[in-house]
């Protein structure tokens, strides 16, 4: 089958003819679905149903306190040691926070801002004598990252991101050349959108790299730890690799269960070295006087142990498969050997990451919205929300049930189409 | 009965012999109690249990959405209407939080800091260029309220306390002089910790007094607005009163049900003028995706309206009531007519505030602790732990059942006077 990328003109425009006729007809249907977002399906947030339906067994905590009453401002002893089983993190240097990882993260990086880290300048300090810090950016990636960014300041440099994370040999000479360059976003596993595993060298790499500022800093958002649909992957333990190379303050490590019990009440974390810890911590203590100790114990009682959530995960998976199994098989059916699209094929995460030929991801989504399929807006995946290819689109196949689903892959893979013929056509 | 302050060197010498005997006495029981902080009872607690049993009727909000997915920054529209018609505050002006209304008030001030309001300099750009922005703190005050200042390099200028308010005259004079001081805090219902009122004068000469700052902000923490124990007490609309000045934008409101339903589990909200509103809700929006709405769903649920959370109130005031009695009734037993003591008599809130004369609130609390009796720390109610005179105490009576509340009280009264007299015996 010859590419249409190599059609000739006439082809081209007999194609065009056809594709908008398709298109129109598409337009009739009325459609209204969205995949903007990576949200669970009504049919995941039942698996966790129980965990609301029950009531809680016992409001006290394992060491006696009352979970319904003040106290305890970095998490109860019982879920420090859930996640901590789950993740291979030490209790010691885990903070459990309310309902939403975003949310440590944004105040993290606002604290940095505010106060500095390990008695380094405050980053805002720079920005205010006009010399704002920045911030690596792995590319295509996550825009709340990008977003936190851009509202506090701090300028973000993109970097690629390759088949086994960032371009190291770049990271590695930014981060050496530049004292404002604080510190880079890290999405480790099944990453958003394109699923990238990091392999053990990025993570050593990372961990032992010489940086020209001494605060910095890895946002290590690993919100797919646990998330894996199609094959498990392994992540090498970032903490520990800091430590060995003698940065045991290098890295913030986030996670959360957003995407395993209940986007919005499910429980959030950081992890870090002692030192920044006990900072962070001491910090707190101005914040609040703890987070919700009830949702804690609620979370805890329903899986048990790690074990309990690991099984979850497998239940999860068996409904997300028939999904990204359906995304994947239509681009194959439609878009495979045109010439048109290139795909990832994510082992887990939330997404299937796109690119069109140059210049045609805004129009691909825009004919959708015309037609009734709302996406992720074209751009959103880079910094400052600039795609400077304008081909990368992320699909996020978990929130339509599946019959619609395909209807809305359908649809998506004509408008590839046909914004993709008329780009060639303007050649 | 003659005042011990007025005893003779030789009838005090006698009164402490007696007193150093009976306090060893104590010391022999190895009591172990703590009235620290405001902590609510498990009876108190008990009363919300349902909430926790019966589990959610629905996962929907009125509007439709699924409340266990991700969405809605600021409040699902039911809970707002519940908080609204509590308030007497209109739901576009309330945005619904986390957990802790002090988180939001800990939030909104570093965003002051890092981003100032309404096109006014960021007041940690203040702080950097060696000008430090102040901040009025009516005292005594609540610590947690001054450690946020601290916490944010904020000046703390304490301002007296008095019956119905702020020394509003000097309010007045420090706010219109000097553009670095950028607003005040304010507990206006039943303060923590002597239970004052404030005015509608107060109120309204707040609103509408003259501030060298334009960014010149109220922290109007309503923490105990519905917490009447022995008397309702109206508070003038300060929302209102700022519009009705043309400074709408010049206050922050907090509430909480911390201390109506469950401290850590509650639900917060804040609430301001227009362009506050929308300027918050703009930087939250890379803070977070929405805060727990099952939460929110949970206690609109329970309470159905604001007559359900005045019927409760009643419910928690018949709790702490006879504990407010006791307080004052030992106070009285004890310390009536000595001259050692004076107290407030709050009509609702979580606290008795009591004065020993001067030098004497350190050692009252030092020698509590030593026969078992923790108390808040002395100075805690002054910014930065500093009471001048060393003589106010926060009593905390809710959390003790009432015998262990009546032994503490005898104890502590013991202490005041050992203290007392002690101070006397110096002259």
């Amino acid at each position: 089958m010859k590419e249409i990328t190599a059609y000739s003109r006439e082809e081209l425009t007999a194609l065009e003819a056809k594709l908008a006729s398709e298109y129109d007809a598409w337009k009739e249907k009325g459609l209204a679905l969205n995949m903007a977002r990576g949200k669970p399906a009504a049919a995941q947030l039942d698996l966790s149903n129980e965990m609301l339906s029950n009531g809680l067994a016992s409001y006290k905590t394992e060491d006696g306190l009352d979970a319904r009453n003040y106290g305890v401002l970095d998490g109860i002893p019982e879920c420090k040691r859930l996640f901590g089983e789950l993740l291979g993190i030490p209790t010691d240097q885990i903070i459990i926070g309310g309902n939403s990882s975003l949310n440590m993260m944004y105040d993290m990086m606002a604290r940095l801002c505010l106060f500095g880290t390990q008695g380094e300048k405050p980053w805002k300090a720079w920005e205010f004598e006009g010399k704002p810090v920045k911030f690596l950016c792995p590319s295509p990636g996550y825009d709340r990252h990008f977003t936190i960014c851009e509202a506090l300041g701090i300028e973000m440099i993109p970097v690629k991101l390759l088949e086994d994370g960032p371009d190291m040999d770049e990271v590695e000479r930014l981060a050496a050349s530049d004292e404002r360059i604080k510190g880079i976003w890290c999405v480790p596993l099944h990453s958003n959108p394109q699923g990238v595993c990091y392999s053990d060298q990025v993570v050593d790499r990372l961990a032992s790299m010489k940086t020209a500022a001494a605060d910095f800093r890895i946002f290590w958002d690993n919100a797919y730890g646990v998330h894996h649909i199609y094959e498990e992957v392994a992540l090498k333990d970032i903490l520990q690799a800091c430590k060995e190379a003698g940065n045991e303050n290098r890295v913030y490590y986030f996670f959360s269960t957003s995407k395993i019990t209940f986007p919005g009440a499910g429980i959030a974390l950081m992890a870090s070295g002692a030192g920044n810890i006990a900072e962070v911590k001491k910090a707190m203590n101005a914040q609040t006087i703890g987070h919700d100790k009830l949702n804690q114990l609620r979370h805890v009682q329903y899986f048990k142990n790690a074990e309990g959530v690991r099984k979850h995960m497998k239940d999860l998976a068996a409904e997300l498969r028939p999904k990204f199994d359906m995304v994947l098989s239509k681009l194959e059916e439609h878009l495979g050997g045109t010439g048109l699209m290139t795909w990832s094929s994510p082992k887990g995460g939330y997404f299937v990451s796109v690119d069109t030929i140059p210049g045609c991801a805004k129009e691909t989504v825009r004919l959708a919205k015309e037609a009734g399929v709302t996406l992720t807006g074209a751009g959103a995946t880079y910094p400052y929300g600039k795609d400077p290819q304008d081909s990368n689109i992320r699909i996020a196949p978990s929130f339509p049930v599946p019959e619609e689903l395909a209807q809305a892959m359908d649809l998506f893979c004509l408008c590839v189409k046909l914004a993709g013929v008329r780009k060639l056509l303007e050649k």
